[in-house]
């Protein structure tokens, strides 16, 4: 690398919003980067930040995850791969990992889940996809980026267990099984230090421990302070120029405040990323193909959530009333820099229209803005009650990047069309078109059947249309909890914090991990999602092996209509050492059965994934025991479960002096040897007394050794303790 | 002072386990501490660590709390002020103001209540009255221990709002109303920092900002580095001696490690100490004055919970079966430091029987140790189906400092007991006794009454009998909620924490108001508690005066029968700017009422007592408002509303190059400011033509205006920056 140092300063900032700065001396281009993550959206000449030119509408995270088929994640990532490929994008920016800590964020449209293995595996396929084209990741935002409140200066407060294993899980994941070219700092904080100048995360954790070999570029305007950022461990500033920014480091090189050999690294991190990205060959794509695929996963992402007395799939010859603006204006993707200008957009309306045999009429029932007056409700009222099946698609108005939302609960006019047409027609189906959870109770005990249709992309209209008339059947589960209500959620007394800082409180129990953890009722349970075929589970079997957990389980097609079942695994370890949520979900798999057929189906769970991060010992540990595999259609709904012993990593924590009585006599080696001592002591002083008395000796438990020794009349003496030490640990 | 460095170093530590050290030299004498806080506990010679001298046994904080009435705890105060003088004691280690943040905490019983204002104005008044007496409160255990688990290390992990306004707010409220002599620094550690060496806690706040003139002892053996804690502001290391860590002082001060100016002064406030001990005169006590005392106190605390049909309070004819073991062996205190040999003790079976016209019998129904078989529970059933009226006590069998709970359940043979003799007898009473919340669903729900016992002391027994036959009307008060199950409680998800860390992640909702914030049911809320008579309240006024909010309103005995009735005002201020609970206690009055009479009833709100503490301007502010007043005889019972305007503190926060534009907008003259550079700027670039759009500014609204300027195409530039910032805080 023969850059100077100032070409080292420029090329570590962009050249302008999309682009990276070229080195025209060392031949070096500007490369593009540009937002995804579920579309290309590249910059229209001469429109705001948020105009691109038109590419395919993949549905959103919040969608796509709802399928749980990571395979379907991947061919997801090769089709935005190829349209990289033909608008010379060299790395598209996503995907988004970030968990759903509440159902009020922002971007949680962008975000997969509320579980980071299901986000984990699901992120992992979609890179893989994306760089098998030879275009880039950027893994995003890193880390802890939950929320849109404050969100450029916010400081989520965790603690580091639930760190790793909750917020970094994901992460962690996708970094050593993916290698995404880049990761993108977050806006945010996290325990009081910026993202983008986090050195143990960037750093410390990404690159050292993870293994992460490639380059950390900033959310943009998350750096607050080029030098500080660069000795953290970050590489690429977003956007550029910053001609203020390059002079502050090539000054803090000079005056030997920044170690030069950290901005040369920096420097050749993105040099790397810009010849690895003229690598890529260039070409196009097929749009209607891709619209297909776009369909194919709108379909599967469907979570069918109610359906009594089998209202769906709809017979073709039925008279349909579609009722709801939003039949007709599809809510397809959510706001900000996600934003795509899609090549085509179905609506459901017309697919609807289209499928269907007998007559179909139309009502808005309210405005595009969600706004309505009587004559609308009374007129879907009408159509309704002239129809077989009425049809009412409702939703969340605006969703976007930037703005947390304040309420779950549908806009109050969208209830009152629901519970009106409901009233007048018993045959009533609705349809949601949302980018986060919104509450369902109680107007959905109203109604027989209820379609979870979140934001599904360009070709969402014509996936409704696919599942309502059954040409899709229904595999979509819930990758969020919906509650009863908002006060119920897990971050409910912690969200979104004031004044520069969020308390993650709820710690490890996030999600469905919170609501089972309290014993909670909920709306409908993570991992929920009915089908139009209905299946059996047979007896479960677990066997460990030296990588983790292999579980066995045959799922039977106990109807006649062909379908998917999204088979998943929770483990729990009663009575472990350490707080564990109830159940968590280690693995899972999407698996078509025939109507009528069997599928043995074979689910890993990696060792990896039965670890706990140990704060005292600063490592990841699995502990031994008797794990329970619970395998089940949902959280709730636990159909098969077996244990099965997992031999633990070493473990023992050595004691010290500042280690407690109980701690030491919970030890064996240390029970030994302290108990020898108290014998051998012979004092007749009152604490004497307490520890020769074993029910005495209970206050004492939580007495560090060292305190103990200093007690007047104790049997111990400062001086005994090294010895003490020194005989427990060898 | 003329005390050398070494006898400096000597005097701060204890001269043995509850005596000070003696300075012959310099005329100082050894005086004595003992443990408190609902007795004299003096070390009685020749038995082990918890044996001592009998002293009147009142009432533990459990109970007194639940009296609400601040008066009676002063007069408590006089009385164990008065034992004091009598064994020459010169400091009672009382009170104990920790807040109870989890119905487990082991030292429960020894607290107050959920709500830090009812905590300090109850303890308030027990130091006054002590401390009239010329004896030493220490107010303990300072600061945020609340809990037994690892409690010589557990760091509590809490934020700084949360500490000020919850669990530092009851030990400012006695320090600065009350001086106590003495404050006794806790065993764990508060944000990573022990107690004993925490300078914030011990220095900065305590002294610093409180103005606090006495000194810090510390719990016996918290003391981890005798150096660090004098340096932190810790005066005085108990127990003692200790010749290591003397000589680690007296070192310090030689090497400089140490000012010896900090050892002088806490040498120097344990000289002032053992002076004012030395003033006050000896004297003795009216032992059977002082049984009244506590039998009053504790009639004053029981909690009617339940009376249907009006079964209580009994008629002198009835016959009656008293079934319990703890009806004949009293449950009336906690295991630990606070454990009293009491001078008598009365028990409910006697107190019972003599009060009762008719014939009583008696079944044990299970063992002291809690356990029964069939032929105790069937005896039980027997002599409750012969009788008019059968009384259960039941409760809890163990509860003592040193351990948390790990239930909140009765065990599971006394609720067998109280459903079976229910069945048999549908006049059933339950007589609780417990030194912390027991879960009381769904047993209560088959019995017709149910009566809160609690720890009532050495008089429970008589008290308990006043009340069954009405001699007392009944009035005391929840000082804690009673949840439906303990996993509905604030700090299930993080209690009691692992690795040495506990998260108090319920932030500021802990007991009621965090029940409050999710909407939860509830058994018994906070504030609760029947008589035998019924009140009824007027319309409430509030007026807004200088140093707070004076609340008048009527209350009227609806009845025939004299009682009392506890008048809460909570507090709230709708759109507030800051997270608030929906409803805080801020004042209440224990009012007796005779049957008919009407009461106008004043109570006072401390301007200080609405202040939230803003961690950006790190000081308390009154945020002003239409603050609105709920009058209610409990949390969930508010019988009278009323608003009142009260003016704001100052609490502007300047405009900085780091506050968003969404904050420059808000305020009203960087709004102005902002606004006019952004009309200014002529830039075409994709920033100004967001910086245009309103709809567009929105995405920005989170944006720090140093962010901005340094975006490409900006209408700002960095070198605009300061004049702007200048502009705005003229």
């Amino acid at each position: 690398m023969d850059l100077s140092t100032s070409e080292q300063a420029a090329i570590t900032s962009g050249g302008d919003f999309w682009h990276t700065s070229p080195v025209e001396s060392a031949g070096l281009p500007a490369v593009t980067v540009t937002d995804g993550p579920h579309g290309v959206r590249m910059q229209a000449t001469g429109g705001d930040l948020l105009a691109g030119v038109p590419a395919t509408c993949f549905p959103p995270a919040v969608a796509s995850a709802s399928t749980w088929d990571p395979e379907l994640l991947r061919r997801m990532g090769e089709a935005l791969g190829d349209e990289c490929r033909a608008q010379d994008v060299a790395v598209l920016l996503g995907p988004g990992v970030n968990l759903k800590r509440t159902p009020l964020g922002g971007r949680n449209f962008e975000y997969f889940s509320e579980d980071p293995i299901l986000t984990g595996m699901l992120a992992t396929e979609w890179v893989r996809g994306l760089q098998s084209r030879g275009v880039g990741a950027s893994l995003k935002h890193f880390a802890v980026n939950s929320q849109e409140t404050e969100r450029m200066r916010i400081s989520a407060d965790v603690d580091e267990r639930t760190l790793r294993e909750m917020y970094l899980r994901a992460f962690q994941r996708v970094v050593t099984r993916a290698q995404p070219w880049t990761v993108m700092c977050a806006y945010n904080r996290v325990n009081g230090v910026y993202a983008s100048e986090h050195h143990w995360l960037l750093t410390e954790v990404l690159r050292g421990e993870w293994g992460f070999e490639g380059l950390v570029v900033s959310d943009w305007g998350a750096v607050v302070d080029r030098v500080k950022a660069v000795a953290a461990g970050l590489d690429l500033t977003m956007p550029g120029p910053d001609a203020d920014g390059d002079a502050a480091l090539v000054a803090a090189v000079g005056s030997g405040d920044l170690d030069p050999a950290l901005l040369r690294q920096s420097a050749e991190r993105v040099r790397e990323m810009i010849v690895k990205a003229g690598k890529r060959p260039a070409g196009g794509y097929d749009a209607e193909a891709h619209h297909a695929l776009a369909r194919e996963i709108a379909g599967r992402a469907i979570v069918l959530l109610k359906n009594e007395g089998d209202l769906l799939p709809l017979g073709s010859s039925s008279t349909l009333a579609v009722i709801g603006e939003f039949a007709r204006t599809p809510r397809y993707q959510g706001g900000g820099s996600s934003q795509i200008t899609p090549t085509r957009l179905d609506d459901a309306l017309t697919e609807i229209t289209a499928a269907a045999g007998g007559e179909v009429r139309f009502a808005a029932g309210y405005t595009v803005r969600g706004d309505a007056d009587e004559g609308l409700l009374a007129e879907a009222v009408a159509v309704a009650k002239a129809a077989d099946v009425a049809i009412v698609f409702a939703g969340s108005v605006h969703e976007t990047e930037g703005a947390d939302r304040t309420s779950i609960d549908l806009p109050a006019t969208q209830v009152a069309l629901i519970e009106r047409v409901a009233a007048a027609n018993p045959r009533t189906v609705v349809v949601l078109s949302n980018g986060a959870v919104l509450a369902t109770r109680p107007w959905d005990e109203k109604v027989p059947a209820l379609v979870e249709g979140w934001l599904l992309g360009q070709a969402g209209g014509s996936a409704v249309a696919d599942v309502l008339f059954g040409r899709v059947n229904p595999s979509g589960r819930l990758a969020e909890t919906i509650p009863v209500k908002l006060a119920d959620h897990p971050s409910h007394l912690d969200f979104p914090g004031e004044h520069g800082h969020v308390r993650y409180g709820e710690g490890l129990h996030v999600g469905y991990r919170g609501f089972d953890a309290r014993g909670q009722e909920v709306a409908y349970p993570f991992g929920f999602g009915l089908s139009y075929t209905t299946f059996g589970y047979g007896a479960a079997r677990a066997t460990a092996t030296a990588t983790g957990v292999e579980v066995r389980v045959p799922v039977t097609n106990t109807g006649a209509r062909d379908g998917r079942e999204v088979v998943q695994v929770y483990v729990s370890l009663p009575g472990s050492r350490v707080r564990r949520a109830p159940r968590e979900l280690k693995a899972f798999a999407s698996v078509p059965v025939e109507g009528g057929d069997t599928a043995d189906v074979v689910l890993t769970v990696d060792r990896d994934d039965l670890a706990y991060w140990d704060i005292r010992l600063g490592r990841w540990i699995v502990e031994g025991g008797e794990y329970l595999i619970e395998v089940g259609a949902s959280s709730r709904d636990v159909r098969a479960s077996v244990t099965v012993h997992v031999a633990g990593d070493p473990d023992r924590v050595p004691l010290t002096t500042e280690s407690s009585v109980g701690e030491w006599f919970a030890d064996p080696r240390g029970a030994e040897v302290l108990g020898a001592a108290f014998a051998e002591a012979a004092g007749d002083g009152p604490m004497s007394a307490m520890t020769a008395n074993p029910e005495m000796l209970m206050m004492l438990a939580s007495l560090p050794l060292a305190r103990l020794a200093s007690f007047p009349g104790s049997p111990l003496s400062a001086g005994d303790l090294e010895k003490l030490v020194a005989a427990a640990n060898y």
